[in-house]
């Protein structure tokens, strides 16, 4: 049987501690609900907070974190550079992070894609219909071609993400707008799954599919290796070099 | 006929004015001899270093800047970041950057790549053959299949990039090594362009080429359309939506 | 000035011979409604039909042919494998390629896919509505964020392409589905340019965003280079090749 | 434990039978080579040649087939084109397909790619150093950052592929070329591999790098769903559509 799933669940719990209508539906906080949720006997389930030193994200947390859940939406900007950093070369090391709906906006979705994440967005609480795209990938197991989501924020395109973005699902909206709501991207050795659905003021996180497309988000995402990029100087050729006239003359010279 | 393609290339500045051997082969630094070089009537180019104020990239420069070509390799970390995301915010919005060789670890390449940018390298000044790969792609016109550089620093795989690289540019190098040396990302708005060769301490910026390389690279850059993102809120939605009951249980229940 | 683009519209010409109410809308065929529509100074236009002599696709046509656009629906199966073998060669020698709507289930749009091209459909007549999920795109140049079709046929998700359709058109359908409109992919030399409206039995043809984006795609079709594959037998190495002993003991043995 | 993987390795069988310094290196066939080297407690593989009934790819055979290796290259057109749909089709509805070195010119290749397959190659021996620019991937499991093959054909790059290829491995040959000889493609609900190395006169599938990187493609190949695409007709909306007034009139007439 293999090693369990070490899994940190990152959220900046503001919402429900200012918003009594999220906290009646998130009581124990986002994280404490996901936690709770994706329970599993192969998962490692821990939860960090904006508010804990260092958010809860330190070295030896991150360096026993296999994957990484991320939700923020209130307080992209009160996360440090250092943590974000820290979590950018823990991906490239090998780890995985599912960037979770208004995390589009954060600062490591962004740092991640290269891009600034933006899109449009409604806040009316319209009808969601995620369709599958791609059912063979693993992130799709058992999710059916579509499931509908009664109450949404809306966010339509273009969404400003990485062109390799492999999108599995794809959201129609009521209101008119589509949008590419489930994608991957590889970053370094480390995969990262961002996934739309979890507007803090709907009860997203207790839909039975968008729970199911999260389960198997985090087992796609464990590392398939665990390193820092090897050694780059690597001073002795291995295949014989000629003796070179290092001069001038010898490159087609365009401006003498 | 159309206006000019505004360029700005933007050279660090510091081999040229500590080591006798590069001022030897640039002695206007290798901003200068790429501005000569490069010259042609389509083209308004301008160059900047690091040391000027701003290091010579002011908001007034990059909102008049289409181009702007990026050289540098022992001060990345001395770019001031505030600079770094004014040169991402451009890109973003249209601007096109060609990042040459070293540039590799700049701050920007690695900020619109999303990874660590890292190689393997060897400094032996060994022969370098560029093969194209995608000979229909503009930045390919009048390049042959493949061209030698006699003698250039090595970069070898795997090199941290982002999924979405079109690689044009191939090398082998005599050593023992390949690289995937010239590729094309789009982010946001703006395309990027990086080329592999280019390193201080050979004559490699007057290979004609090269230089042809670069000449076809900035042309391709030139931005399409050049506009911030659109306002992100769109509070009324394009299609009628159906009265909602905003209740829990209106949702697939999985914890209660 | 550069020579103009020359355009060859092929259209099975099948629907508009039997159904007077598609003859109604497009009394002179749909090639005979785009010839007109398309028609431009930098355009060189001729069409072809099914039920010319070779599909009017000679080898002297396509010779003469930069851009080729393609509408198929009921008759895929009557057009000759030979012909679409030699369209596709044109394709890979640097012909631009714009299949329309159902030609999605056309033997060149699968083969250059390399894919069924499946997808979901449903024709009562619905709004579809288009979003330009690539405002940068030369194809996309002038067209609104998003504009609507007032009635058009369905098509959903999940739609059978290849993995590197660079997607530009999203659109989103009043009956609940997704999908991705309008993709451009690279074969070869040659680009294509998928566009999904366009059924017979309504005006689509006759909508100004829709013939924009056509007349786009062509412009951007424009061959780069136009040429075979050079020559693929290479049988002398460009750098020395060490003497080699031909033993089997040489290679790591697995099984002796 | 789950069920073994089904493997059947497919081999146009040629060289064997005609060249004896072939025969002497693979006496019971490259099939037989393979399928001795590859055996292992999770795999049940059979073989298949071109010289059997329906080249011994019947629907029966390929129906209980999860993952096909290939390999043809004197033959590649006596394979029947009604094979190679049936071989097509699976892969779309799920099943893996490696195909190896010359397989690059197989009817099947082609048509999953899309392009000619077309490259530039040599035949004296050389040696070919092969790197690994994906270490992250499972293909790439337990395989060094790179290694050597004493000597084998060359193949030189451009490699007339789909730009969706994600590429694992890229080779460096003696003789001065570059290649992309192992990359990964999804075409349906099936993948494909492709791994260069594989001459027949030389004892390349008795190196034990290679069979490594050919036994983890098959792991990775497994299919991860095994069905025909769903039902397209989808005649009942999900949505309400909005009574429509079906007037040429409502849509931006340009050419009345």
């Amino acid at each position: 049987m293999p090693a369990p799933i070490r899994v940190t669940i990152w959220n900046e719990y503001v919402h429900e501690q200012q918003e009594p209508s999220v906290a009646e539906l998130y009581p124990d906080g986002l994280h404490g609900a996901l936690a709770k949720s994706l329970a599993a006997p192969d998962l490692e389930i821990r939860t960090a907070t904006l508010q804990e030193p260092e958010h809860g994200l330190t070295q030896a947390v991150l360096d026993a974190t296999d994957v990484l859940l991320w939700w923020g939406h209130a307080a992209h900007d009160k996360v440090d550079d250092a943590i974000v950093a820290r979590v950018r070369q823990r991906v490239w090391d090998g780890m995985g992070l599912l960037v979770m709906h208004s995390g589009h906006m954060s600062k490591i979705f962004r740092e991640l894609n290269g891009t600034s994440g933006k899109l449009h967005w409604r806040e009316v609480g319209e009808l969601e219909r995620v369709w599958c795209i791609d059912p063979a990938h693993p992130i799709a197991a058992g999710v059916p071609e579509h499931f509908d989501i009664p109450y949404e924020e809306m966010y339509g395109e273009p969404f400003m993400i990485a062109g390799d973005a492999h999108v599995i699902f794809m959201s129609w909206f009521e209101g008119g707008e589509v949008f590419r709501s489930g994608f991957t991207l590889q970053r370094g050795f480390g995969r990262l799954f961002y996934f739309r659905p979890g507007h803090e003021a709907f009860p997203t996180f207790h839909h039975a599919e968008v729970l199911k497309v999260l389960a198997n988000g985090i087992r796609w995402l464990r590392p398939a290796i665990d390193m820092p990029f090897p050694k780059t100087h690597r001073p002795d050729p291995l295949s014989p070099i000629a003796p070179k006239d290092f001069k001038v003359h010898n490159v087609g010279i365009v401006n003498p």
